[in-house]
């Protein structure tokens, strides 16, 4: 910290991205990226558009928000998009939330919202998750206060129903709803289409891990065109052009193959399923997961030390050091040969210890 | 506005972009793009990036910081990459300013300046240009405030000696003062080699306008690593991978290719020369800019009536309707025959007006 720095800013505890070690090549599991690279058309997409990059790329993101809104059968004025989705988060805890307006959220999901909360000195609200790791949609009805839900949530992969969600947008009519949805193209229910029917919800996608863009920052925000306003006068008042020529041509192009990529969340749940069943068989407790991940725990070995024991053996995976969770490891779900060598390591490494 | 914005966001006046028009092909000089696209190199490291853009870049952005110590003689812990220099320049804002440490700046400059300091809350201390749009450095010193200035100046292109820049850098210990290079690279003299000798400053550039890539959204900040922390912690609060593969690629290729970049530079140089005589053949007062754009204005006909004439005859180029530089036209320098449609134009329409 220098002594220029404003006393507002001296307690921040920003967000630790998972690892991105160069020391080696890892079976890489540990950031939930999609193990399909983009393909030909979308790759050509960017490179065209790097081609004229010396010009500025469209402020307003026209055309992709006209591509978005044909794949999610919404109109262009519904969608946002942002240099990925962790900024519309950010964006929507300030336009939303201040000191007298808390942020709830649960003790168990994505770590940016604290941050986000601590950043914009929002108060928050923490609901803990029951002792299942499901959320118990009651604790947020009626509850006066700006709410987001990771749906499904993570790290543990789990999901709510539609319908409890709805009940929480009807019960807090004067709070902004914001739901989550990174990972709801891994066989969740989206809350798109209740964006004409709820005046207070704003879902946020991203394309990072469906449509194997991680690298090109690329995400969405849905809601109504005057919740959108709200965003947009934050976006204008801190960086006008915030999603590149590249990205933005890259949306584009994935929205036009868009089923490639459908078909590729398909392989992913397959390989999910394949990857539950065999952690199950070596008696991993293993949480229900609707996402591009699974979480899950052993009683044979503390998740630290699995962890450690997987890296050192070139499979990096994600542990969280955190209270009610530190048995567990996420991993993320790659292709059905990057699932077949996370198996066999943890096999190995299990039968070591004399399991 | 929203029902639910947060009130201290119910006033905020959000920066208005350059027009970006898309009903007919323009001769485009209104928002200080390169005319010169990207070379191959740096196209083809787009391509690159964009092929395995499944992957998150790297928030540490490690190998483009090396890459740009390398070209400007820091070190690499010396350079902060961002997405676009107004992100930086909003990120120090941030920083170092709040209700009690008002923020510095010109009358006529960057419209960026005041959007930032209104929506942080920060009060701006405004301090007019001399009635030859000449900063007077000594405006600026020992003022105990945050101090950011544009070198050149944006409209204007005009520039400060270094010698002057070091006497307020010097004057104001316990302040930072941000030097914004955006349009350094076209004849200007760079502060970067103070940061050694200067904890307290920050030097803001970008590769939009010297190295082609306006649309790849890429800008740097140079200080002393202590400062840089302190924006660092921003960054992993609000978007840690806020730069993305395709743009951090064309950073470390463009790097590679520098001298390419020094050479448009001069080309534009040469440009803006002929282009300033041009206009000065026709009547027009010219500033003496070293941007790649100039400020000019014409007895014969107001700024925004010329503009408009321009524009109806496919010449854009930029006019701000604010006090003291409304009879003023903000020209980007484009090509040599880009240039010659402008002048023609021009030329054609002050003719027909009887002049």
């Amino acid at each position: 910290m220098s002594r220029f720095l404003t006393p507002k800013f001296s307690n921040l505890t920003p967000y630790v991205p998972g690892e991105q070690p160069q020391d080696m090549q890892y079976t890489k599991l540990n950031t939930n990226e999609s193990p399909f690279p983009p393909p030909s058309e979308v790759v050509e997409a960017m490179r065209e558009a790097g081609a004229s990059s010396n010009l500025y790329c469209d402020p307003t993101c026209k055309a992709l928000c006209e591509a978005i809104a044909g794949i999610y059968g919404v109109k262009p004025e519904n969608v946002l998009p942002v240099n990925g989705s962790d900024e519309i988060l950010n964006f929507a805890i300030m336009a939303f939330c201040d000191e007298s307006h808390p942020l709830a959220y649960a003790d168990i999901t994505y770590g940016c919202y604290p941050v986000f909360a601590d950043f914009n000195h929002v108060p928050s609200h923490i609901i803990p998750l029951k002792d299942d790791f499901t959320i118990d949609y009651r604790d947020y009805c009626g509850l006066n206060e700006t709410i987001v839900i990771a749906n499904p949530n993570a790290p543990t992969g789990m999901v709510m129903k539609k319908s409890e969600i709805e009940e929480i947008l009807r019960t807090n009519p004067n709070n902004v709803v914001i739901i989550d949805e990174a990972y709801v193209a891994f066989g969740a229910e989206s809350c798109i289409d209740l964006i004409e029917k709820y005046d207070n919800l704003l879902v946020a996608q991203t394309f990072s891990k469906s449509h194997s863009l991680a690298g090109a920052r690329l995400g969405f925000g849905f809601a109504n065109p005057t919740l959108l306003a709200d965003i947009n006068a934050i976006k204008y008042s801190t960086n006008p052009y915030n999603v590149n020529r590249m990205a933005q041509a890259a949306g584009v192009a994935a929205a036009k193959v868009n089923d490639y990529f459908l078909a590729n969340c398909r392989t992913i749940e397959e390989n999910r399923a394949y990857t539950a069943a065999g952690l199950k068989e070596m008696g991993f407790t293993v949480l229900p997961s609707y996402a591009n991940f699974i979480f899950a725990k052993t009683d044979h070995m503390e998740g630290g030390e699995l962890y450690q024991a997987l890296k050192q053996r070139g499979v990096l995976i994600r542990h969280f050091n955190k209270e009610r969770i530190s048995d567990y490891l996420r991993i993320t779900i790659g292709t059905k040969e990057q699932m077949e060598i996370f198996l066999q390591t943890t096999r190995e490494i299990l039968n070591e210890k004399g399991n």
